[in-house]
């Protein structure tokens, strides 16, 4: 599944340069995995009460044009890869027809004592959804 | 006690109007609050090894002149009033001989169960250095 | 008019207390007063573009309740006051019944060159709505 | 040359995980990147009055370990590459002993009217510079 997260760039996000700062892309990345997880149903709070995290080990984003104040940020979300250990994020931002920003992130899954879980064993239904996801 | 913290303001705190984005205030406060904290002698760490936590359950900010990127401002802090339940830090935010944000904010004292606590009974200690401070 | 304007906390927006941290209420507050002024037909941008600026001279919250990740807060906004110089903001955020946080914000406006105008003059329309809004 | 530049995280860096949000290592190395080129002698002041930008086009981050509250992070900057064109900045946080994160940042060189600029030409100084340090 691909998902669309639109995100309106509020006020305090722009800098003095009257872009918004680079580091907020970084949060918009998390709002729209946070969504995208929701939509496949398998959202964080449901990751939290089965005793799971997905934290993020990884980041890469390239900036393709500025955006500002009020703009319309439309973040498309897909699973790039998921090895069983480590899910790949992949996000293409754009405003109006231009895309403003590209990027990634990767994560691993941890258990309430931080160790690496096999979500194959201990999370099966997420290790499936995970599989399916990624080969679309 | 009246402590000074000195803060650098950071790029990322500026918002398209070139000057410092009034939100940051309230984050300067916290930092120039957990100083404070630190210099008398019983800091967030500590407080939280006993259990201890102190929300603010209430902020006031007025914003004289403004700031911009790289400017150091010297927030002094004190401890303005304490009634054994609640205490009131004050914060005057200088940028050279300019007051900038003249600030309050309000805290009260809960337990590892969100209760409130009477600090004289649990942490005495605490309760006479907050007694004393709020004197000078 | 009473505008409602509805946030979802986002994971980056809490702190390791578990709970929202109390600095991004000034923002939710910021996000609001925007979406105030897009509804009564005098947005950031128009204002702007008028040459018009409204920096915030002064911010009180109180904090009633914790919020947390993905809890939906309904801010509800109207104008307080009007003097014909400054402007009161006044909001009440709700999460489910309970007030999670009670807050005002005071406004001055301020031409390109950094100084007080008098709305009545220079712009009218702004000046008659915000007088009419605030005897709501 | 190598800076360090050693950064105390903040409560509000903190999220409901306990530890410092990702999204604000992004912050601490701009906050590096400004005290690097400080330290070189060609601070953003200096660029800005010359009418120079130096716009954040891709990043990459890699947690190896979390930090939270009150940790003090030693980030050492280093230029990595310039080509004349685009220059490179490294980035190794380490807590302690412990590597944290190892980042870098891609950025190029715009005048006034956002356009790029041919360093070499226009800034000579910091050409020579940025050439300079990328070969240590």
């Amino acid at each position: 599944m691909v998902t669309h997260f639109i995100r309106r760039v509020n006020y305090y996000e722009t800098d003095k340069m009257q872009c918004t700062h680079h580091s907020n892309y970084v949060r918009f990345m998390e709002e729209a995995r946070v969504d995208y997880l929701d939509k496949i149903g398998y959202g964080f709070k449901r990751m939290e009460s089965e005793g799971l995290a997905s934290p993020v080990i990884g980041i890469d984003l390239q900036f393709k044009k500025t955006t500002t104040f009020d703009d319309l940020i439309d973040i498309s979300v897909r699973i790039k890869s998921f090895s069983g250990v480590r899910v790949e994020f992949e996000y293409v931002m754009k405003h109006g027809k231009d895309i403003v920003c590209l990027a990634s992130s990767m994560h691993c899954f941890l258990d309430k004592s931080g160790k690496p879980v096999s979500l194959k064993r201990t999370s099966p239904e997420l290790y499936e959804l995970l599989i399916s996801e990624s080969k679309e």
